[in-house]
């Protein structure tokens, strides 16, 4: 098995994710789609070639061809002919070929609505926390704008998104299923690999949430994703990877006083 | 005509949009697609409940219902017995309706992602420069943390971000179109109007970055967006709200200094 391919393709292309290596970031939200489904994936992040590959795609000279054009930044997927990036279109685009979401009608935006939200509440301003005034400069030149940006996330954003993802499964939609849209779809994934990254960054914060019982439902759907059989050998497996300096940080400083 | 109403609609389902009054704001890109179609819809703005409508759409109460999950935060689309939120997603749903985009293939990816990075880079961040901080703070409050992130704005994003799309019209799928993706579509009505805020917000900055001569394809697009019959016609008309404290807000204090 050539060490960026985890399984053999059986019909049709290959789907191939383009994503920087050593941290989960943006590129393992699409993961968690292939692992659930049990699709085979090449995984650049996991291969030898593995920066110089991510920053081609999104170089100067990176012009896209007659089907695509270029693209912005990573993570990128190839699937046969097509290209495309940014995260939840990568979403977007996988779900109804991994039997995630359906490929058509009303559903198709609810869902899509969900994913960005959550990648609003729990991904990006989650990085927002640490990279408050410059994406380009480093944390520490930052230090005291992310103790302020942290206090509002902690204080009031994300209380606000998690409350609003309770309302959602409490809602005639989900219909006490547990699950985000009455069934188990990849928004369902998303919020898992989006809380379990808060959690790492807002340890104390999440914990201190959770033990208010408002959110009791958000809770219980991460751990039933965390169960769910492929989830779970994944999660156990040297695929996936550790937390580091990438979208989800932990800096004490940025944490609860408490 | 009552007063929320601009157009008769024919057949169908009417239109409905829902957003704050007294700012373009994120509500202006999905009113440029009506606009530029010509199509009938109403817009909650322009009512007498415009804010209490907005609110009852954001609000703890707001549980959506069977078919919908509930809304997070306007503008939110209803078009029958379907309500969505999430700009991307109104544009998604509405592009293929509206003529504007493909129903279905490759081309409704590329659409999205490019949609994707334009309200990213010059919508989002862009309200990032004013409020680095917190959103529910006042600017004044975050004066001296927005001066440092707009900098990093105006010096390092904005001009990314616009080599990005000068890199997709310079591309093999614009073809020398002078069109993001080779023959007008929604994203272009996107670029117009989250270049038309930008400029709003920082007029020396865009001016020196348009005199460098390198991104003449995007000012020429933005041009020839703004000549279109039916857009010419409406941002010429009253319909057509004035920039105001919303996410596009000029403070002469962000912008360069010469």
């Amino acid at each position: 098995m050539a060490p960026e391919t985890r399984r053999t393709s059986k019909t049709g292309p290959e789907y191939e994710l383009i994503y920087w290596p050593g941290i989960p970031g943006r590129g393992e939200v699409v993961r968690m789609l292939f692992e659930e489904a049990g699709v085979a994936y090449t995984d650049t992040a996991k291969g030898k070639r593995a920066v110089p590959t991510v920053l081609a795609h999104a170089a100067p000279e990176c012009a896209g061809d007659a089907a695509n054009p270029p693209t912005f930044a990573p993570p990128v997927l190839k699937h046969g002919d097509l290209v495309i990036n940014q995260l939840p279109n990568i979403l977007l685009y996988l779900a109804p070929k991994l039997g995630l979401g359906p490929a058509s009608g009303n559903g198709v935006y609810h869902l899509n609505e969900l994913a960005l939200t959550i990648l609003d509440g729990l991904l990006a301003e989650v990085h927002e926390t640490h990279h408050p005034v410059a994406t380009d400069q480093y944390y520490e030149e930052q230090r005291e704008e992310a103790k302020k940006r942290a206090k509002a996330y902690r204080e009031a954003r994300l209380p606000k998104f998690l409350g609003y993802l309770q309302k959602v499964l409490d809602g005639e939609r989900s219909g006490g299923s547990g699950w985000l849209y009455g069934e188990f779809t990849y928004v369902d994934l998303v919020l898992f690999q989006c809380l379990d990254g808060t959690k790492y960054a807002f340890p104390k914060t999440v914990e201190r949430l959770k033990k208010t019982g408002k959110y009791d439902g958000v809770f219980k759907l991460y751990d039933a994703v965390r169960e769910r059989p492929n989830i779970k050998a994944y999660l156990e497996s040297d695929r996936r990877v550790d937390y580091a300096d990438g979208i989800w940080r932990y800096y004490p400083e940025l944490e609860d006083d408490e």
